[in-house]
């Protein structure tokens, strides 16, 4: 899927939502745990309340893992799930992958060739050689770290370079030329929804994947009014605030319903800020 | 562990050697292959020809994920396998891994409570979030990548920030105060041997994880040279130096001699350098 196609998925169905897809065994409901694989079963009731909302799947890879085999089961399973049954979905990895050529050409190998997702997330502290693997891929997307949500965040990426630029802005520079628009997005947190007028003067057609909004505290309506451009540019992600909206039998109608909002505020803001 | 339980070992071994399993299914010789898990038998053998050389077994992830279930039980059966059979071997998972809180809680979790390695590679990017939930756990470590062996460390780590210091300068001085010798080492790269002497410098007493003698170009003599101190404070892998040495059936007898030929030079080098 390039930008374009991806822009086309978000005018059908009027969202920009990504459902992140963290789930965690313990706070799935308890009428799950007796099916053979909880996590997978929570996931497809999950994904068919919410996919008529949403245009993109945003599973984080250390909720899986945690679980060991099963978990590895559950995420293979929950893509496959998706691209059988919504197949223009956007599918992101969340795993925050980097190192080395020889090593991240596995990376790639696992998440593409393996998992057959569209998208992994890099983080790039070590440079070209962490993201070229991915790149090398017709079709697929690496989704770099940027400016990320976390208070943390300005431990490293927002420290001031001696080029009088942050980090996280000699980062989205130098990293723009490893690829283009149709396969390289970067994250930028909703909680720094500010600082995506002065990133849209870096990437003003860049995708941008912005995890934040809800949970830890993010304006969806800030994030759009700052961070969208004339093809949306955005994929806003909701974890915990669809997924677990209501941890009772009901926890799938009520994920839905919490999408459905979503998508009706991304609706406006569409057609505020992008048509 | 701790650096002191570490050094002991490195005395009693006269070495200092981390044998990297960056095991490979495509490089395993063809005997091994009707085997049930060909990358554990591949990784026993290995083991059992070179524990008594080393002090360290460095699987990395992206080897074992790229087979999805089976490489998930490789890593976890080698992990087991050394503890059960050497359990004075200290295992570091080369994970690189990083993301926020309740995310490297699970990741953390993963590595300490599944998988019981004494220690994780930790992608510094996003800042303290990220290594917090790993550095709870008492006598395990987070092992934070500084200055890496790669051609494009110098995209970002060896910038210039505006306080004339490098980015991986930066890291090292913030990371330090996140934890203490007992839980944080750095991965400094063989191929950047004289920056360890200004390393030292900001950490005299860290343990450092040098990778890239060997297939990367790095010289053992030049790291100990800059890198080594009082007690000992290195680690250095190597990897396909050692388990790849012979394709044949005498894989494991070539992968002993040369993690032999190692030792003999890093006991000549403790006695320079070290005591």
């Amino acid at each position: 899927m390039d930008s374009n196609q991806l822009f086309e998925q978000i005018k059908k169905k009027e969202s920009f939502l990504c459902v992140g897809l963290d789930t965690d065994i313990k706070k799935i409901p308890a009428c799950l745990l007796s099916e053979e694989n909880p996590v997978f079963s929570f996931n497809k009731a999950i994904i068919d309340a919410t996919a008529a909302y949403t245009v993109c799947y945003k599973p984080n890879l250390a909720f899986y893992e945690v679980l060991g085999d099963t978990g590895w089961q559950a995420f293979i399973h929950t893509v496959q799930y998706i691209r059988k049954n919504y197949p223009d979905i956007f599918i992101i990895a969340d795993a925050k992958r980097g190192d080395i050529g020889n090593t991240s050409q596995m990376y790639a190998k696992t998440f593409f060739e393996t998992a057959h997702v569209d998208a992994v997330t890099l983080s790039p502290y070590m440079g070209h050689d962490t993201a070229e693997p991915f790149l090398a891929y017709q079709d697929k997307w690496g989704v770099l770290l940027a400016l990320t949500s976390n208070p943390s965040a300005s431990d490293f990426e927002t420290e001031r370079m001696a080029s009088g630029e942050c980090l996280y802005e000699t980062v989205i520079k130098k990293s723009k030329e490893w690829g283009d628009i149709n396969n390289i997005m970067y994250v930028v947190g909703a909680t720094q929804a500010k600082m995506l007028e002065n990133i849209r003067k870096i990437i003003p057609e860049h995708f941008l994947l912005v995890p934040g909004v809800g949970a830890q505290g993010g304006s969806l309506e800030e994030v759009a009014r700052y961070g969208m451009n004339s093809k949306c540019g955005l994929l806003v992600n909701s974890s915990r605030g669809i997924i677990y909206a209501d941890k009772s039998e009901k926890f799938a109608e009520a994920a839905g319903q919490k999408a459905f909002e979503l998508q009706q505020a991304m609706k406006k803001l569409l057609n505020d800020f992008c048509y």
